[in-house]
């Protein structure tokens, strides 16, 4: 039985032999992991009973029931999106940069993956077969830390990927599963061996991975998203945003949880929001001033900081844009912020000053979305302000390296002047 | 007198303000910087003697005091550095990424200054004002922090570039220098206001930083740069390229520590090198195999993993390229590593495998270096694997968002499938 620090030296070596592996092949593994796990559907389905049973018997909660189950419906969507996955550009080997420092001294900064990944994940299986593949994808080595919960599911879901994965020629240990005897904090001491964590599950947990490691983290714990009506919004439309952004999908990261209004269209504008709010059930807390022009419950400072994922709404009247703007930079969480108004130079001020990952004009909070970008696959949506912002595809598990191809060359020539640099662009 | 997390937060706050600064006025504010260093030499020279007076009489060991002095010429210096950061193109601002998602909503990932930027750095006054303007140049508020020998300096060079930014228009606040009597470990817990550590120092004051902050940290400790010499190298070629990556300037990070030499090439090439390196005063530590033929004092384990920064290399004869590369990755420090060969297959397997920010082909490990790359500015040179790495220029002080600019649209007609989005590149 290896120990912890074994098995990610050995990934970390695997990872390092995965990140020369071509394009060709690494999509033939996916195909693979993704056609066993439908060959091997029986087994999945047989270990994730167990750990239905067992949780069950444990009284896990009803929601993270429902999150743990796997069944074939689940498995055929995660192989599903694997097909869909092979279909992307790899995102290692793209020549970035490429530049003549002199005659035949040639540098390429070109993309390469960024080494072993720590995934950190509660119960959803489904979260270990999209980052192992994802990690896979882009040529990364891949550690594994999962709930207990999901335990039986994960070993069979982890052996299924690493044995297609190998018999198609991948390095072997390109992934582990740390078993669940294993803390997560030992994962999180790790920094010799992995480069990024990426953590899935509960505000709290995610809080709690970010706070405690030294390595860096790409998601984001809260959520706390706005809308901001300006004086010079069309009502209709701003009603419209307003309503999506809240209920749309109130159970994630992208709903909004606060409305700010302009003083001088709130009169007109908040009735008209509360006739549509209501019809969908959303309770709404207001400040005082929202509270002289709709009859709703009183929202204290807690509620501009607080991520509802629910029906339910706060509402600020504020003065101008610039109220707006610096509450959201004081309550928000730097993720989505959205601005409805006609006036262009308002929503450009709006879009330069809020400091979030996504900025808006006119339009839903709960576009702010890896698909709905575009990516093809979504890493996760990180709030940091460093490697990686907003909604992350593949791009964001690649890093770069500098390859410079000379002919003997040496410094002294251009220290000593005998010979300059030329800087053309190749 | 401000506490140090008022002072912080001040920073942070003009830094929003500073995000939305346009490139001319950027420009013109670092030009005032720039005359205003020549105008007030005088009380920059007094300072700086004062600086010197006191650590001479506290007895700071001779290297440290050559690099605290600040005179005319190297105010010159830093005034031409400015002029020369004029000239680049401003890294904020560039659309990275610009996709139609539906008819009249397009979305833009545009790049943007990360946000306040936290300096600590020994001694060097220079890079006061080196990593200031740079933060200015790119749209950064700066926490500066010296060192207690650089007191004096520190303070009038803060001034000066404060004041004078203020009168070109920028907010007030962008810059600030934290008095000596904090602590630099103040400074690594403001996670809330600091986005990006920039370490300026000696390795064990870097490796302070990074060990005792969650903040990101761009930089480099150890700089443990390798040579390989294939069996497939030209002889002349491989003495001079390892020369020029040992000697050519030994107190730096992309000095080449130690030497790995294919078995098959080694008795011919070691007593070559020999009479080369002796005559520029190097001192050769071999591991037994080298020792057989040429007869040098033997390295340990502990000299593969040291970075000497003088005239000393450790020495070590291997049997193929994959014992190269192993150790280079068990080893190295990420940093730079070259590869001597004429085997251009030999050379792409060292570039894929060897896992540094740069790794070359038949050149000298000290072209790593962001002046030599083009970049006209380097912001610092980074062993780590997220954001940036290798030599970064001022592209590594950005970041993006991503802005979606709509016309009423909500996701709610997507899910239902009345809309279907279109992702067209724009």
């Amino acid at each position: 039985m290896s120990t912890i620090e074994e098995l990610a030296r050995r990934v970390k070596d695997s990872s390092i032999r995965l990140a020369a592996v071509g394009t060709e092949a690494k999509n033939k593994a996916l195909a693979r992991i993704a056609s066993s796990l439908i060959e091997r559907k029986k087994e999945i389905i047989q270990a994730n009973e167990e750990d239905l049973r067992r949780s069950k018997l444990e009284n896990l909660p009803m929601p993270l029931l429902e999150r743990l189950s796997f069944g074939a419906e689940a498995i055929a969507d995660a192989a599903d999106g694997i097909n869909d996955l092979i279909k992307l550009e790899d995102p290692a080997g793209k020549t970035l940069l490429a530049t003549e420092l002199d005659d035949g001294l040639e540098l390429y900064k070109v993309t390469c993956p960024i080494g072993v990944i720590g995934v950190i994940f509660e119960s959803r299986p489904d979260a270990l077969v999209q980052i192992a593949t994802l990690c896979l994808k882009s040529g990364n080595g891949v550690l594994l830390k999962g709930g207990s919960e999901a335990m039986e599911t994960n070993r069979i879901l982890a052996e299924i990927i690493r044995e297609a994965a190998t018999k198609s020629g991948m390095p072997e240990h390109w992934a582990a599963l740390l078993e669940t005897r294993s803390d997560v904090n030992d994962m999180l001491k790790m920094d010799d061996y992995i480069d990024l964590i990426i953590p899935r599950g509960s505000n709290d947990f995610v809080r709690y991975i970010m706070d405690n490691s030294r390595i860096a983290v790409l998601g984001h714990a809260d959520g706390i998203c706005h809308c901001y009506v300006d004086e010079n919004a069309d009502l209709d439309m701003a009603v419209d945003i307003v309503t999506d952004s809240k209920t749309q999908y109130v159970a994630v990261c992208n709903a909004a949880e606060t409305l700010l209004v302009h003083e001088k269209i709130a009169p007109r504008f908040l009735p008209e929001l509360r006739k549509q709010l209501e019809k969908k059930n959303v309770e709404m807390l207001g400040c005082p001033r929202t509270r002289e022009l709709i009859s709703i419950d009183p929202a204290t400072d807690d509620d501009w900081k607080t991520e509802y994922l629910d029906y339910k709404l706060s509402i600020k009247v504020v003065a101008d844009l610039d109220e707006a703007i610096d509450h959201i930079n004081r309550f928000g969480s730097g993720h989505t912020d959205s601005i409805i108004t006609a006036d262009k130079q308002v929503a450009v001020r709006f879009m330069d000053y809020v400091d979030s990952g996504n900025v808006f004009w006119n339009c839903s909070t709960r576009f702010s979305d890896g698909f709905r970008f575009g990516f093809g696959a979504e890493v996760g949506i990180s709030t940091g302000k460093i490697h990686a912002r907003g909604p992350v595809g593949l791009e964001g598990l690649v890093i770069y390296k500098y390859k410079l191809l000379g002919n003997g060359h040496i410094v002294e020539d251009y220290a000593s002047h005998s010979k300059t640099f030329k800087h053309r662009k190749l």
